[in-house]
């Protein structure tokens, strides 16, 4: 769902990919990632919709907590085995976020 | 598609959203507002994918461009209309690219 952040300034890391035809372990790696980024120092949140295109976005209090996450040992194997075996493309974008709004219903 | 966005820095807007469960001409005016952006002045690319969650990411040139689409007479139209019919509710951010990278299998 929708993530809860806090007030801006914080940073948000957009993971835009395309998966190959066949990307067999694929699904259990992603939920086991988005388990351990919570636990990581600095995480806000995350949400992620796939349809051709897969977008997952990342929250994140500092750019220090992005370096962190992305070198962190387990997280380092699944990067290696998604080049390897599962993306046949992907673009990340590490963004700060400036200004935010919220709109629902009653 | 993956969108092609020139070298940081420039804007994203990141927009994450859950539709009521009728949400009757959404996808015909989602389709109308993706092609109106596509003509406006610092627009530089757009990706989109909704399962549960929907999320849809907007790329600009600077926050003059992002002000002016914001404002956009059909688009404030239409943004009354998600509002009252389809959104049960939506977080819009915008932020800052500062950096980017591109895997891509040959």
């Amino acid at each position: 769902m929708i993530a809860k952040t806090p007030e801006p300034p914080y940073y948000a890391v957009i993971f835009t990919s395309v998966l190959k035809k066949t990307h067999e372990g694929y699904s259990e790696m992603a939920d086991k990632m988005e388990e351990l980024a919570k636990l990581q120092p600095g995480y806000l949140g995350f949400e992620s919709a796939r349809q051709k295109l897969g977008i997952s976005i990342s929250y994140w209090k500092d750019l220090e907590s992005i370096r962190s996450w992305k070198q962190n040992t387990k997280h380092l194997l699944a990067q290696k085995s998604g080049r390897e075996n599962w993306y046949e493309q992907y673009h990340i974008r590490i963004t700060k976020v400036e200004r935010d709004y919220h709109f629902k219903t009653i």
